[in-house]
């Protein structure tokens, strides 16, 4: 069963300088974690239903199961994405794992 | 520039009757959207991030361009979805476009 990580990160104070740094040096430490499958990033640009936009950005990594995810996160590489996830991610940033029905 | 339409559902009050509507009711409606060019939908298992599960499930919709999730929320197919979209969903659910980088 299909499982993604979705990462959404809360409004930053300098989108363009978060912008920066997410495109050239947090993504790059995510294309190099085992085990991800595809992954997409994006800034939310409207809500649809009318209402606030709590958040900035989403980014969605795709793995093949529970327990490539597993293995996944518990790697070197995903720990230097995650320190550098801390680094950026604004506070009220989320991350959540989620089974692909 | 690929769009992508967000959807997070709040926790449903009976989560087995709201995943037998999802699923057998709703995703049909989703999938006769017009330029959708691929979806997918999950419930939210875990929190990577230690914290809460402000949400229980979410799609994601792919369109080619900005163009086409305009054609697409505008069309009788889509109206039919947001229909069922605002029986079904828990007060707190969001949905957001995203452009993808």
């Amino acid at each position: 069963m299909t499982v993604t990580l979705v990462v959404l990160y809360s409004p930053p104070d300098d989108p363009e300088a978060f912008d920066r740094h997410y495109l050239e040096v947090h993504a790059p430490l995510v294309d190099r974690v085992p085990g991800l499958l595809a992954w997409d990033h994006g800034r939310l640009v409207a809500a649809v239903d009318g209402g606030d936009l709590p958040y900035y950005r989403i980014a969605t990594l795709r793995f093949a199961n529970q327990e490539a995810l597993d293995a996944a996160l518990g790697s070197a590489e995903s720990q230097a994405a995650a320190e550098d996830y801390q680094n950026i991610a604004p506070p009220g940033s989320r991350m959540f794992s989620v089974d692909i029905d």
